[in-house]
């Protein structure tokens, strides 16, 4: 294969040398424009594959596959209806071979062990999940060595940490099922969603932490040495929840934190949500801010000695003082009804919450909602 | 389509529950397994996609795109030859369908606007490029702001940075044309050559700063509100020189830095290595060590006053001394010979620099030994 920078830097010198060529079709596969977000909201998906025979466009604003049509110039196409300001990821799929990735679109994400393309519809969500003209936050992925285990965690830290010398609250925030550090900052719009709402005042500066909260990796698959394999199972098994304090102490020698109890929360979204859960009530001393987004609350491995007693944690925590419980979940969430039987619980113990019930299902869709949402309330 | 999410979850929960299904296959294609690096550094890459004709694997450890033959089951396979330890990148072909993902790879790297999959083969410089079992340091994103300008740059601290209280030497490392901040942390394995190295006592700790050198971008695409748009041309035209010190002025206020002229160092690849060798003359008190990679030396725009008078300016640099100054280029690179007419100037200037001349041409294989060459040199 012809070295591919090799290939942009010498059309490069021959731009720069003043001859006009064609360069645009080196970088956008034969010229094709994808996606384009159109005025009304309309997205038009472009692929060329001059020789397939069934082209389809699969994204998170359909609930079925798209059949996309082919020109003459062998560029499939498929316009789609006019979309909700949002963030949105998408594939295709040609020939029976799914997830293929438009060329042409160098905004890619993975989530868990799927890598998919995205684009944003600006208005309100999508402003949201944006970049904007606003100071913005620090991004820092750091290897936090505790207790002999040397692991990765994202920390975002507002703007003008680095310059100043204040002390922060500190959100820890969880990732779900198979996910990893990376899912916040990047499916999660994590960084995007802060630095708006900061700038806004609509949430106090603080500082991030998301740590891999699957104790069989050290770190997301891009930066760890080992074998990728997306467990999913043996990350409810109680060791994170253990291991918790640990993290804590370590962000705390290493950031200028405020480490009383009201000025950390703790969040997470599924399997996030229940360890959000576990945790807070299994150290009901140090987290007073408490949010349970799409939350796999009953789904704990059996024999678990610091999942057990639940009714009874969940007392002590309330009684030592929460400041905010939030509970957040969509009408089609297949953990809906575990969420109506712990509020039952929370209920019949006469323990305030906050109770957020969305459209839709399990989706990042709900949990940016539910992070903007929840950090509005924090500190 | 149905949420990708809702789908893992779902599988999750039946398997937390005991009951062994093989979700396998909703992460790894058909259950393909790929790449497979095989103990004798051969690779076996496979790709579902049963009703297409043809399909080749191209990468940057072949010269031209590798035919590969299909299964029973639709599976698509090739088996390279024994690969060199090192880092390489592919993407697949189908049916004159370019750039086509491994959805069996979750490791994935964009350089400048392909997006590919890559794999490592381990041994020496695989080794030194991946993920050991060592202290490893931050990696950082900020935004900077600065001249009223908001623009983002990667930053290296290495192990210990956040714990300590000591200052450390900065290294500028800047990426070619139509790259940007994520360039030598992405494809050039900067964190893992630094972890590595300085773990063995082969490099100083230092501070490693990656700026955006594209002053038409203000931060790669994926953290950009703006289109993108890979521009190769227009970044060779004075304007990153001149708005160069704002950036260490920035960084010395915000890090833990030394500022002395021998603490510092400039190097960069490509068009890189041209900005390293223009701005280290420009502020000629700023480096005592400047690095050239691959330097594409004469390929300023014509007119731009910070890129005139060329022999003076290096001359003058060399007469308030350079502790180093090193210049690394492959036999078969196209700027092989600008740098020979570079070489012969310095040497009649009779001024020292250190020469590394290597196999290969305009490649991240070539940069990333150069880096790793430089930097034990350093400080």
């Amino acid at each position: 294969m012809r070295d591919i920078l090799t290939l942009l830097v010498t059309i490069t010198l021959v731009v720069c040398q003043g001859q006009a060529v064609a360069q645009q079709n080196l970088w956008r596969e034969e010229g094709v424009l994808s996606p384009e977000v159109c005025e009304d909201g309309g997205v038009i998906f472009r692929l060329y594959a001059p020789n397939a025979r069934r082209v389809v466009v699969e994204g998170d604003f359909a609930s079925e596959p798209l059949p996309m049509s082919r020109n003459e110039q062998g560029v499939w196409e498929f316009r789609s209806e006019p979309l909700a300001s949002d963030y949105y990821t998408y594939t295709f799929a040609v020939d029976g071979m799914k997830g293929v990735l438009d060329s042409s679109n160098v905004r890619t994400v993975r989530d868990v062990a799927s890598v998919m393309n995205y684009f944003i519809v600006g208005g309100d969500k999508g402003n949201l999940y944006s970049q904007q003209n606003v100071a913005h936050g620090t991004v820092s992925r750091v290897w936090a060595t505790t207790e002999d285990l040397s692991r990765r965690m994202t920390i975002y830290t507002p703007a003008g940490y680095e310059a100043g010398y204040r002390s922060y609250p500190v959100l820890y925030l969880l990732h779900g099922m198979g996910g990893d550090e990376e899912a916040w900052i990047a499916t999660g719009r994590m960084a995007e969603i802060m630095d708006n709402l900061i700038a806004e005042g609509r949430a106090e500066p603080m500082i991030v932490v998301m740590p891999n909260g699957c104790m069989r990796h050290d770190a997301a698959p891009t930066y760890s040495a080992e074998e990728y394999k997306p467990y999913m199972s043996g990350s409810m098994d109680g060791s994170f929840e253990r291991y918790f304090p640990s993290i804590v102490s370590w962000v705390d020698a290493h950031y200028r934190t405020y480490t009383s109890k009201d000025r950390r929360a703790i969040a997470g979204l599924s399997m996030g949500g229940f360890h959000a859960m576990q945790i807070s009530r299994s150290y009901p001393d140090m987290f007073d801010y408490v949010g349970l987004f799409s939350a796999a609350i009953y789904r704990g491995e059996e024999g678990v000695a610091i999942y057990e007693n639940l009714a009874e944690g969940i007392a002590e925590q309330f009684s030592r003082g929460v400041s905010l419980y939030w509970i957040g979940i969509g009408r089609d969430d297949f953990l809906f009804e575990e969420n109506v039987a712990f509020r039952r619980m929370l209920d019949e113990g006469g323990y305030e919450y906050e109770y957020f019930e969305s459209e839709g299902g399990h989706t990042w869709r709900n949990w940016r909602c539910y992070l903007a949402e929840f950090v509005e309330s924090l500190f």
